[in-house]
């Protein structure tokens, strides 16, 4: 059986689909606590390479990491109620160390707000110490009771960014800045078109005053929030005490925002472009762009030969693998496919023969003989054009499923079938809970600007009421 | 008072001065929970340029990074009984999630060694899946009773290599392979020349066959293990039960290794080559290598221009910051001097009227004026003797320190002298406890190869016995 023959259809099965492309690609296999994962070379080497590109885009904003500790005092937690709320049901608890009781009980991070805050409460003293733009690259723990690989696990792998600044304006504008990043990076590496805005306070980050937000389009049409930012407003610094002495001498509360990407645009970038033969990765994070299949080798030296001399030729300037395993072609080929290695080179004893090699683009599966002395060149094009082609047709797949309803019955018929609704509402959380439950769909967010305004006269879809905010709807992960 | 006021004379009391430092330059502060630290980004960038440059060594040896989980059942780690031994005292348990009692104890990893055991028992099958060459950057957690900043912390950062071999040859050479790696990087990087060897039974990893080991002098006297590198045998195969079908198609146990360092290294190189001024760091790993400090420049703007001219084109070949804080130059250089930065170049208004600028080397703290026009290429080989000085004077202190000794007497003498002691020893664990009780010294290597053969007749300097081994005893953190 070929590999890909491991992976049950899209159409068919998308939940099992998805597992099945995560396991056989061999990105990830389950660890032995529930929930957990274990990042496999190809899984961690996406990771790593979307971590470099964002880390160094944050270092351009002035963004300084650090490293604050894995472990809090409960206490800590409870300083800020909205938080403690939206977190208390996840969060991991040491009680034990060794043989002996703790005396007070210890939380695993589900995120780090509060510990920055007790250090910010005791580093800041004037408006010359701000602004302070930290990051950090970190595990985390919510214990979710569904999990599903990259998407939602017990542990996972993010960066959080914190920062404190001298007033809600420059805080609110880098909340902005941060959200349009990821928006860009997610557009320009991962090849995803994302909607962007606003969530409703019902969606909002516990103990936020504004939280933005990035939402892809998987390919089941659900959406995936793929990043936040938040602004914080002054909520935790009256939690902590974090006070500043401003530029005209008067103690004055900060301002602060965080913001964060996690493991989980590993599975955003599964969703958005992979299909029934496995992973189809963007090519500027995929671990390897380019791999030579030489066919038939052990027969043909002559193969293997001109084989590693491309090799040798391609590897300085893209990330390049030569596949060596003793396999027939079939296999071979689908054994690369399941990995999404944008581009495959196969040679065998026919091409030589003609001084040529095959092309193979793993998005469109489209094959193309091109002269072994132009190969060099051609690589380069060929992966932008594979990144646009793929940004394309997941834009296109977004804008064919927005649907826009002025009623709640064309609401449910576009949400049965699995589109993104943008609605006119009348924005309250007793409404949204109910269309929750009725529809499955949740608000995903608020457009930003003008886009946020309903048509005058316009009626909240629900409750026929005068509308507030255009919003959009849809089912989510 | 100038910040270096606010260090301890490291010959007065050598903790305090070590916290001070560490404080003072700001690379760390105290988390909440017992035990665990902040790095601050001076701290962070330090590990981070560590961890680059282990990196790209690693990968050259074809080793790939993964990611396993944080948790771990409590019962994965009694399946090896050395190392549950070893490590039970310090494990910390999640008992409760939420409001949920857990059905099975969880524990939080102090090492992962059965974690990878558990995923290599499923995914070997046959010697072409070997060798296996794994690492991970992660955090740990071993909750010590004695705390100290980087060198014993609750939670700590390190990388953890685990690798799975065919045969018990290729396993040793690899862990010999690392811990020689890990020597030449913290001498070429870290200026830090170490000893190395095997570690007696008595200090050996918990389930390891052989420990190897890198043993650094700190300026106390004191000695620091700094990097270990162990072949574990089929200890955990057994246990895991990890098979594989060898080349003569029969069932064997494979062999294994592991080694690791970690955020210990920079208490390593603090400890080794800073000063009463502060923070004296090694030009190669150093976040900034090069601090530019205009003097007077609010009324000179010239001094400005000047400086911000020679910032612009050193920072495109080195690690270069401009420091613009408004104070006088005496509280600007001892600023700087604490945070340890290689090279310092002042700019002052006399100096601008001569062309020149003065440099200062952290190391020695020796100034030379030169041409504004030669700075440029001055950089380089100023920054390649700074490394070598360091490494030449921590080689002399280290060889200084050594003595070799024949009797206890002598050895008790050494040791209370703050020495490294070379002794023949008769090599038992009950001998090294009572040595350890009435001397604090322990057993720190055994010499690799020739260095660890006795002289003839020979006798243990502990026992009067016949010796067996050349083994180097310290005090040690």
């Amino acid at each position: 059986m070929k590999q890909h023959e491991r992976i049950t259809p899209l159409e068919k099965d998308f939940a099992k689909w998805y597992t099945d492309v995560v396991k056989q690609s061999e990105l990830m296999t389950y660890g032995p606590v529930k929930g957990t994962i274990i990042f496999e070379p190809l899984g961690f080497s996406l990771w790593d390479n979307i971590k470099t590109i964002l880390d160094s885009q944050f270092k351009k904003q002035g963004v300084n990491n650090v490293y604050f500790p894995l472990f809090m005092p409960k206490r800590f937690l409870e300083k800020e109620k909205d938080h403690i709320e939206g977190f208390a049901p996840e969060v991991a608890t040491v009680t034990r160390v060794g043989d002996t009781e703790l005396d007070e009980a210890i939380v695993v991070r589900p995120t780090s707000e509060v510990l920055f805050c007790n250090y910010f409460s005791d580093k800041i003293n004037s408006y010359k110490d701000l602004p302070i733009l930290y990051n950090q690259w970190a595990n985390v723990v919510r214990w979710e009771k569904t999990t599903r690989p990259f998407l939602r696990t017990s542990e996972f792998l993010w960066q959080e960014g914190h920062t404190v600044h001298e007033s809600a304006l420059q805080a609110r504008q880098f909340a902005r800045k941060m959200i349009k990043m990821y928006r860009k990076f997610l557009q320009d590496y991962l090849a995803i078109p994302t909607l962007f805005g606003k969530k409703t306070p019902m969606e909002r980050f516990a103990g936020a005053k504004t939280t933005y937000t990035v939402e892809a389009l998987m390919k089941d049409g659900k959406a995936l929030q793929s990043g936040t930012s938040h602004y914080l407003g002054q909520n935790f610094a009256h939690a902590f005490n974090i006070k500043f002495q401003n530029s005209k001498n008067k103690l004055e509360f900060v301002y602060q925002t965080s913001w964060g990407v996690s493991t989980r645009l590993i599975g955003a970038l599964i969703m958005c472009h992979s299909d029934n033969y496995g992973l189809v990765l963007p090519p500027k994070v995929a671990p390897v762009e380019v791999v030579i299949m030489p066919i038939f080798a052990d027969k043909h030296p002559l193969v293997m030969e001109k084989s590693q001399e491309l090799f040798k030729s391609l590897k300085r300037r893209f990330r390049t693998k030569i596949d060596l395993t003793n396999k027939g072609p079939g296999y071979k080929a689908a054994a690369n496919e399941i990995k999404g290695t944008p581009i495959r080179i196969e040679i065998g004893p026919r091409d030589i023969a003609n001084d040529e090699v095959t092309i193979v683009r793993r998005d469109t599966l489209k094959k193309e003989k091109v002269n072994i002395s132009e190969v060099r060149d051609r690589i380069k094009p060929l992966l932008t054009d594979i990144h646009n082609q793929m940004l394309a047709k997941a834009t296109k797949h977004l804008e064919d499923n927005i649907v826009e309803v002025t009623n709640y019955d064309q609401f449910k018929a576009a949400i049965k079938d699995n589109k993104i609704v943008l609605a006119p509402f009348g924005c309250n959380s007793t409404h949204e809970e109910k269309i929750k439950i009725e529809t499955q769909a949740t608000t995903r967010c608020i457009p930003i600007g003008n886009a946020s305004k309903p048509p005058v006269d316009a009626k909240c879809f629900y409750s026929n009421k005068k509308a507030k905010k255009m919003i959009y709807f849809a089912k989510a992960y």
